[in-house]
């Protein structure tokens, strides 16, 4: 663990990310020692800084930092934690307080080889999630709605589960994007009330309209998932998850765009790649 | 400060308050030696762990650790963090693992003598509160809108501000719970979509029942609130804050009634009353 650049594995007590989650995070691939799509992450996180008001930290030092870290590293997670550090009185900001940037490394998660091949099942998930504009799409540290909603299945076969609203728009998974083919148009959810404008997910737009695939962001229900030809998920560590299976709904994983497929996992998870950083 | 009942003032970086938000906490207020309303926030804190599916802290390990903190203190803050812990897979808590239990003592707030005596002034804030009913009442530690909220004013004649949900309904205050006077009653807002379930707040609830003074909880809006006779806010260390201004809207402090100002004092702030900790 890297805390402002040095070594250590412990943090202050009065750190704002701790008391009030106070502070926003990326979670990166690492591919043969490289950080996949590192300027995406670093326009988001500085995107989140501003809505939040908070200094985003020195890009020269984060990209230092994370390179120290991922070097020589074959696979893994590179996660960016940055708070808005000590200080302030209460809830109220210090507005000139520096950030603190967390950055850890972790091993690659074990899922089944055959999830991105063949395809997940999915269940619904009865934790809500709050609409505020405020906070929408941002990736902030307030994160207890994903933590309650992961909470409610430990089957090993269910990859992932789909929150919605209090309206019953469907808008994500717990720690994923929502994609819906059908008729051979993309469809996701918009994230300007509640979700998280993922990587992936900005990702996967870029290339549909590259490649002429149509694609727009919708609102989607339940009925909508049922009648739907594919479903897919995306997150920046396993790239597109084919939908084999909803509740008792099952999908054709071959009406997903097998040329969008390709491109991602190009992007995504091939090292010296166009998407990948190169320091 | 105390983390587990060792000294130490720094956390695993892992800790998935810090990751998740993934926790509650409580602020009592101390006097003379003692935490006050202990026993308030202990059932607070048991329900909230209880709701996020937490383990919670074994009951005489906080009380023995609270009072090594507060012991000889005259007045003064006491913070209980209760996170997760570390562990867990991403968002996935693991179901067994212990509890972590943050003890910190700060000074008292250094607010103005006479807020507390002939009231302060409030603001509306623009930053909204979510509803998610299953999140609603806890005062977990996911509070990045509260935090944004306090960052909307610098002045410091302001107290406070008040928040509203998405639909107009006005909620409580950043850091404080609201009542409206009208006519002799007392009304409180619901915190079963959104807010946190204060204890003063239902402290107050139950000695106005004691004292005869009816009271109800129940949506206030604007309009609401600009008819009203009173208004004051409640928390843990402030007691009652009556309202003499909010925005161009000014009130009768002499409409709240002095028995309940003076039987909450007694509770809330005395040592050795009825309402004080007995270890």
């Amino acid at each position: 663990v890297l805390i402002n650049g040095k070594t250590g594995d412990s943090l202050a007590a009065t750190d704002r990310g701790l008391l009030y989650g106070d502070g926003l995070f990326e979670t990166l691939a690492v591919c043969d020692g490289t950080a996949c799509l590192w300027h995406r992450h670093m326009q988001r996180l500085e995107q989140g800084c501003r809505r939040l008001g908070m200094e985003a930290p020195n890009a020269t030092d984060l990209a230092n930092e994370a390179a120290r870290l991922v070097e020589g590293r074959d696979r893994g997670i590179l996660k960016i934690i940055v708070t808005r550090g000590s200080g302030g009185r209460g809830y109220r900001p210090d507005p000139g307080a520096p950030s603190r940037r967390i950055l850890q490394l972790f091993p690659s998660p074990d899922y089944p080889a055959d999830w991105g091949q063949f395809g997940v099942e999915l269940r619904f998930c009865t934790t809500p999630l709050a609409a505020n504009p405020v906070l929408a799409g941002i990736k902030h540290l307030n994160r207890l709605e994903q933590v309650l909603a992961r909470a409610e299945w430990d089957t090993p076969g269910i990859a992932e589960g789909l929150m919605a609203d209090l309206e019953g728009r469907v808008i994500e998974g717990t720690m994923s994007n929502l994609f819906l083919v059908s008729g051979g148009e993309l469809t996701t959810p918009p994230v300007d009330r509640c979700g998280v404008a993922g990587v992936m997910r900005a990702l996967v737009l870029d290339l549909a309209s590259r490649l002429g695939i149509p694609a727009r962001i919708a609102e989607i229900r339940r009925p909508d998932l049922q009648h739907a030809d594919a479903l897919f998920m995306t997150n920046s560590l396993i790239g597109i998850w084919p939908v084999r299976q909803l509740e008792r709904w099952s999908y054709d994983i071959a009406a997903i765009p097998d040329r969008l497929r390709k491109a991602v996992e190009q992007y995504g998870f091939a090292a010296g790649d166009v998407g990948s950083v190169s320091w």
